[in-house]
């Protein structure tokens, strides 16, 4: 008998259950960029502890940070072999729209295999099947094939401020050989994908001010210069008509990708076709010169986030308003760095503002772009686990996305970190309508159990 | 005895009620623009009309309009006496942002002689001041001097949309020789002032949409055309950097105004100075070559009053949203025409809009610019009482606000409007803490009173 038999007879006999214990996690409304939820993920946090104290594992604790806590547990009894750390998030992001929701999106609703609600799979039922697989091992053999650590955090939807500072005061209790996560997306059903490299990011809130109050737009209007104008036009001349970013010395660090490599992701990454179908659109946008793909991976890229400014209700008012705002976001590629970015983006946007306005720029989140070795054994070990989990070879791709962790656990730790998806195109993450396809869920903890399994038995790990 | 010593005396001795009963009617939150707050705008017609009944108008009716209804009174026993139309408007601006007010909206506070509360100034107590006129002299002598059609609205703070039809409709019922009308600002407290010229306004909602949802900027970030960057990028290009707009054939039917008429304005209106002392600004902007005052009230402008899309709370958000508002608020002079005006925005646009992105253009208010020959006998008498009522002379000024009610009695029925300034430049109208200076109150009602025997008396009328 494999040693892999009884983990996974247990998590097929178990799947209702777990799904029930998914939904409990999901009504948690715990919005991490939202002050009034802080409670609602604290207690989201400490339910995670409890959870992991009730299936064994140990020295369970929750560390408060300056925002939202971390939570840790560990199981280290396999003398000899590797230390896998087990890294997620149980913050979601804000649920807004509101009214675009099919079902409330903390009131998590099953149908068609699908379950619905703000961070059913991201990240709350890819972390989970993780945690699902170590029960499996422990109530079955009273024993994981390796050593494990889980970190879990609270706070990556805001771009984990706290979690390097974290990585880098624990580096000796933190040690470990290699990490997993699952907070990936892959291309289809029965397409299994690991996830290579993903984008670093830079979120900066831009504020145009005029008038101390809100003026009269009869009384004032041309004579007054409108910050919400110049907020757009600054927004504007950020970007070319493609996209393309204006910010001097802005593309200076972008690596160059190899030809080599460059194939690899046309032979493995999805096509043009593909990637607008999955956005739902019509037709594509960007830089020319490249694929799609590769404008979402190893391109960089500005979006416009948000605006708020003036009235926003039904019907007109007569008003220039004191202030607006702009949410941006940047997704930088290797080697561009989001401090300097921040730099030259603020420099910038102080050359573009009129002497009849004032700007401010505040940072809200950097994190810097990472990429693995796809040759690691590391790699190898998902590859594995996901071939028997999911019965596919999975593709090896990049992430346009950002995992602020995965780069602390890059630059702080040194380790790579294996990013297996158990997420779908349509999963909605981010949107309203969010869910998570249930078989995937399973097949995610089948994967996970056979990850832990292969990474015991490589040799180079 | 002269015939206004009892009406006057009778206004000076209920100063103290009047003023309660101006807070009973600020009280209502009779907000045209909100849906919300029909019923509550609808109660406030009422009140009204209950108001005109008791002080001993007659016929007093409320019509409903598709929207907010309109509030009709006469006395009609002047026999050979012109007929006086008083116009004014119980709605209101919205009150947002809320958080800015000093005290409730609502709930008016009376400090050091102004009473705060929305709507205090524009249009409430501009408004009653007639009608305690009215009541000065319906209790004291029994009579007025002249016969009296009052028409009340409750849409002009969206543009009165069914002001103009209605007017077409009971064109016999409305007939007068004048109207009058307070809804407007003087210079300052000692410097009454008489508006001869008011902008037209076109208000147009615009929104740029792109994908059927919102998508994740990491994962799309580069390779789909954001709706809320698009929206920048035509909203920036439909004016210069000093305001001049850019839509095609925009200025063709601007009238030139003779060197003469521009002595006058500069004499008689506030220089560029007092203009920036009233917006609370160091630095004017706009089209070179004109004053301030020209600017705002002889030259056309245009005002992004408010642009709503993406992700607006606190903290980062990774989304590219599906769609982006704008509202905008063109100001218009004579000859422009604002549904001419409506069609070569929408052709601009329509130009301006990427094959990427569609748009959308709801018209939302369209008012004619209005100007009224200031040599015509009911601006002397205007401006007679005005003397008598404030002790000054006033002072003859353009507006570069809009009152649709003023261009419908112009163009629907002939009549010219005598508008007559109780509000002050610090009334903060359309902004939070709007209030209205109670001593203006006083004077206006005296002025009212003085209006309508000044009209009673002047042969040419």
């Amino acid at each position: 008998m494999s040693q892999t038999d009884q983990p996974l007879a247990y998590a097929h006999a178990n799947r209702a259950r777990f799904v029930t214990e998914l939904r409990e996690f999901v009504r948690f409304p715990s919005v991490s960029a939202r002050p009034e939820h802080a409670r609602d993920t604290a207690r989201c946090a400490e339910w995670l502890a409890d959870h992991l104290r009730r299936i064994g594992m140990e020295h369970v604790a929750v560390f408060p940070t300056r925002s939202h806590p971390l939570v840790y547990a560990e199981w280290l009894h396999a003398a000899g072999a590797p230390t896998v750390l087990i890294y997620g998030h149980y913050d979601v992001q804000p649920a807004e729209p509101l009214d675009e929701w099919h079902s409330p999106p903390f009131d998590p609703v099953e149908s068609r295999n699908n379950l619905y609600g703000r961070g059913a799979s991201d990240d709350k039922g890819q972390l989970l099947a993780h945690i699902k697989a170590l029960e499996s091992c422990l109530r079955t053999r009273g024993s994981l094939p390796v050593n494990v650590k889980c970190l879990l955090e609270g706070e990556e939807e805001i771009g984990s401020p706290n979690f390097a500072p974290f990585l880098a005061e624990n580096k000796k209790a933190l040690a470990a050989d290699v990490i997993v996560a699952s907070d990936t997306t892959m291309p289809g059903k029965d397409r299994p994908a690991i996830t290579y490299s993903m984008r670093g990011a830079l979120s900066l809130e831009l504020e145009i001010s005029g008038p101390e109050a809100d003026l009269h737009d009869g009384h004032f209007g041309g004579i007054v210069h409108n910050p919400l104008k110049g907020l757009c036009d600054i927004v504007a001349q950020l970007q070319t008509s493609v996209g393309l970013i204006t910010i001097p010395g802005f593309y200076d660090r972008v690596r160059e990708v190899s030809d080599e490599e460059r194939a690899f992701m046309a032979s493995n990454g999805p096509t043009d076709e593909q990637l607008l179908n999955t956005a739902g659109i019509g037709r594509g946008w960007g830089e020319r010169g490249h694929t799609l793909y590769e404008r979402a991976t190893i391109r960089p890229a500005l979006t416009i986030t948000g605006i708020a400014g003036g009235y926003q209700g039904p019907g007109p008012k007569s008003i220039i308003p004191a202030r607006a705002v702009a949410k941006l976001n940047f997704r930088l590629v290797p080697d561009q760095d989001p401090l300097e970015i921040d730099r030259l983006s603020r420099d910038h946007i102080a050359r573009l503002t009129p002497f009849t306005l004032r700007s401010t720029t505040k940072l809200q989140l950097a994190a810097k772009p990472v990429v693995v070795d796809r040759r690691h054994p590391l790699i190898r070990a998902a590859a594995a686990a996901c071939y028997k989990g999911f019965g596919a070879t999975p593709v090896f791709v990049r992430s346009g996305g950002t995992n602020p962790a995965v780069g602390a656990f890059h630059y702080e730790l040194g380790l790579p970190t294996a990013l297996i998806a158990f997420g779908l195109p349509d999963d909605r993450i981010h949107a309203p309508n969010e869910k998570f396809y249930l078989p995937n869920f399973h097949k995610g903890i089948a994967t996970s159990i056979w990850f832990l399994h292969e990474v015991a038995i490589d040799r180079e790990l």
